[in-house]
């Protein structure tokens, strides 16, 4: 069967962008809201960040020892302006409510943009000796940030997110928290959404106000842009010195926590939709998609048609396979097609009366549009390996894709081609602001994404001021 | 050994809403945020909440096909305005941000009270055939009303919630609906938080500003007061027409969808801590606690204490009971008690030299204060089964408790006397607004719960108007 091409979507070559927004609508996995740069999480959509919570959840539970917590979504304007850094970051684009039970408020309240702040007032209140500690919270919440360009799930007004905020005694153990939740989203990343990243510590100039050390991970989209996916936040004891934050160390004497911070955001699912998504719209690698398989009867009426795909459906969901029997009479295979591709499937049956006299099954692999027959009776053996065996070869193109778009650059002209060109630039970097200012201007919107390892030995240059390097960093443009 | 009384909370006889309060704070549920009205929910509290959450989100996806969403928390004054009852009722307690990125807003926004608006909008955009239909979606958010007089997770200015909104082709569709949920939330009340409810409908002056029928379920607390615990509505066309929602039916005439919302809140966990609490804090029943069985090992330096208490924690965690060993020596077994019995653990084993000798162990049942011992050898077949006993016995408890409190009247002075004393008055009604605020009044606040039965027979008169009754009917005073 000719494959059904989905002419509804813009295709990626002709305009990246509208490709992307076309795959989000016709997806359905967003809608717009009638205010200006929010939007609705539909269903397919909503589901996406599920599996994103669900995966996270467990392990910040096991592994972190995190508890959850929900603190409020407001926070008092006179609470908000005592770390100077961080308001500095966040106050130009907060919202702010003026008005309570028709009253004006004479605290105005910021919609959070994020919560260390309220945070911070909290572990003031119940920290007081080293037995509290560590203080490993964190909370599922939505948080608003009044952007003027916004895009579904990438940017915009107000998005879901998960924010980590911690105590600890020492400054060891709170860097060791950040680089332990770092590592889990990058394991998010393969095992779940089959996204490579880059993961590493920030600049300076690209750190999190407020912060003594951001770190990152980073992912490519396929038009060569980076999009930083999730961050960890080393604080330092700053917060907790404007705060007030402190306790009565063994000693007995008072002592200043070291805190952390980190997240990650609903812009995971832009990055999955951009890392795997075709001129066919939407492909879900199988770990996150809320359908592995979908089953479609050819000829349903047929003698035996219905019956087999029932039974194949039962098979399967008793498999742990999440599977959908996709059967409206409604609606034509070719319809069903187009549709289950949009949605990006990660694995579509066919089943009619030829299969059923072979006693096979036609099969139609998403990603890479392979089409297979399998015998009716290897079903059950067969497709959960297939599923993961997906999810490894989504993994490994993403992944190849990555590798063969670093490139190592010696000069401002080399860093320039590669940054126009599309993907990452690794070079020697001074560190300075300055510098990446100016790389920022003559490379036309160029950023320092992460560092790949700090440089030891004396004599490296960075290219760009000619000082001496600090770190070997990826550059790129970025979303 | 002798009951390890906590001093440090006001005695329930002494004053309840002082008991409830320092329960709410001793057993660290929840502390109180800077903004007044706002509070923080603390891991403890937080993980009844995702009990609850887990229990009903499983049930709304399997049973009543749910499908999770998530819809902005602001809402443009412009389309708040929009359903006239619904705007009365709502519009004295909200939030309102009028500056977004340091400008004033054009129109301003609401933050959510509840989302009636939002899904509406939506809905007139998303629906076009009889085909879509039934929409039955569903969000887990927090949503915002600014109270006067607030009580941790009685009445808050920031609760959290689930909110389900549903479009259906007919009014049976829709009732069948809104009645389905109303049956999973007594589910919940009895088999996870052994709280017993009563069911049933509004009065018309009861019901939600802009339904056409709303169901309730309703817990009575240990004070004689009821509480709402949980709601669904039937809203009819009327949020449609106001809104423009409309489809084409199978016969290709224009058809108004038919309505339904429902929801529970946090308020839940304010019900569980007060039908269960006593004098020496929270009482958790088994199937909600975080923690069921706790594991405190007596002189844990003697040999073979503390590796029989791992043992146990071991044996406890592999079936699936969740366990917690509290190997912390720097307390007292004194101090674990007290503290165990505060948060409210169903459950504490104690294992000490003595007990090993005998090859057993000592155990407390929380909620009856029952000692007994078991021999260590019967602990994996006798546990799980003392704590389904145990929720049992704690349904049992409440469910009498409520039955005792419920009490047939036919006059006024019945009434009162019922009211004052606490507890439910079941009593022929006419259905009259007028008269409910009579009622009100003459009893200082009692008010409709919620409808036993309609009586069909003519005759019965209410007793407060000598007019026709519509129905029996609970009253009661309430939180």
């Amino acid at each position: 069967m000719a494959q059904i091409k989905n002419d509804a979507i813009t295709r990626q070559e002709d305009d990246f962008a509208q490709w992307y927004t076309d795959v989000c609508r016709k997806a359905k996995l967003m809608d717009y809201a009638s205010t200006k740069g929010f939007i609705v999480y539909l269903p397919d959509g909503y589901a996406l960040w599920e599996g994103i919570k669900n995966y996270l959840d467990k392990r910040f539970k096991e592994e972190v020892k995190a508890r959850n917590v929900y603190l409020p979504l407001i926070i008092p304007s006179s609470l908000f302006n005592k770390e100077k850094e961080h308001v500095e970051g966040f106050a130009p684009e907060t919202l702010v409510a003026t008005i309570g039970g028709g009253k004006k408020l004479e605290d105005p309240l910021v919609i959070r943009p994020t919560s260390e702040v309220l945070f911070s007032d909290l572990y003031r209140k119940i920290l007081s000796s080293y037995r509290d500690l560590p203080l490993i919270y964190n909370q599922w919440c939505s948080v608003v940030r009044w952007e003027k360009t916004t895009r579904p799930f990438l940017r915009g007004a107000e998005f879901l997110w998960q924010e980590g905020h911690c105590l600890f005694a020492s400054k060891e153990e709170a860097v060791n928290n950040v680089l332990q939740v770092l590592d889990i989203y990058d394991r998010l990343g393969k095992e779940l959404l089959a996204t490579p990243f880059l993961k590493g510590r920030k600049t300076e100039r690209e750190k999190f106000a407020g912060a003594v050390d951001t770190f990152s991970i980073e992912a490519l989209m396929p038009d060569g842009k980076a999009l930083q996916a999730g961050t960890t936040h080393y604080l330092g004891q700053g917060f907790a010195e404007a705060f007030g934050i402190s306790y009565q160390g063994k000693n007995n004497a008072l002592e200043i926590p070291h805190q952390t911070s980190w997240g990650v955001s609903t812009r995971l699912i832009g990055a999955l939709i951009m890392c795997h998504g075709d001129d066919n719209g939407l492909v879900l690698p199988p770990a996150i998609a809320p359908i592995q398989v979908a089953i479609v009867p050819i000829r349903a009426s047929v003698s035996g048609v219905m019956e087999t795909a029932r039974s194949l459906e039962k098979t399967l969901s008793n498999l742990g396979v999440r599977t959908f029997l996709y059967d409206d009479e409604s609606k034509t295979p070719g319809y069903k097609f187009a549709e289950l591709e949009m949605k990006g499937i990660p694995l579509r049956l066919e089943i009619g009366p030829k299969d059923l006299e072979k006693g096979e099954v036609s099969l139609t692999i998403r990603f890479s549009s392979e089409k297979r027959t399998l015998p009716l009776s290897a079903i059950a053996t067969s497709i959960p390996s297939l599923l993961q065996e997906i999810q490894t070869k989504m993994y490994e193109r993403a992944e190849k894709y990555r590798d063969q778009h670093i490139t190592e650059v010696n000069s401002l002209e080399e860093l320039k081609e590669v940054l126009d060109r599309g993907g990452y630039a690794l070079m020697a970097h001074d560190g300075e602001e300055e510098t990446e200012l100016k790389i920022k201007e003559l490379t036309n919107g160029g950023t320092a994404r992460c560092i790949k390892e700090d440089i030891r030995e004396k004599g490296t240059l960075c290219p760009i001021s000619g000082k001496e390097a600090k770190y070997l960093c990826y550059f790129a443009k970025a979303y």
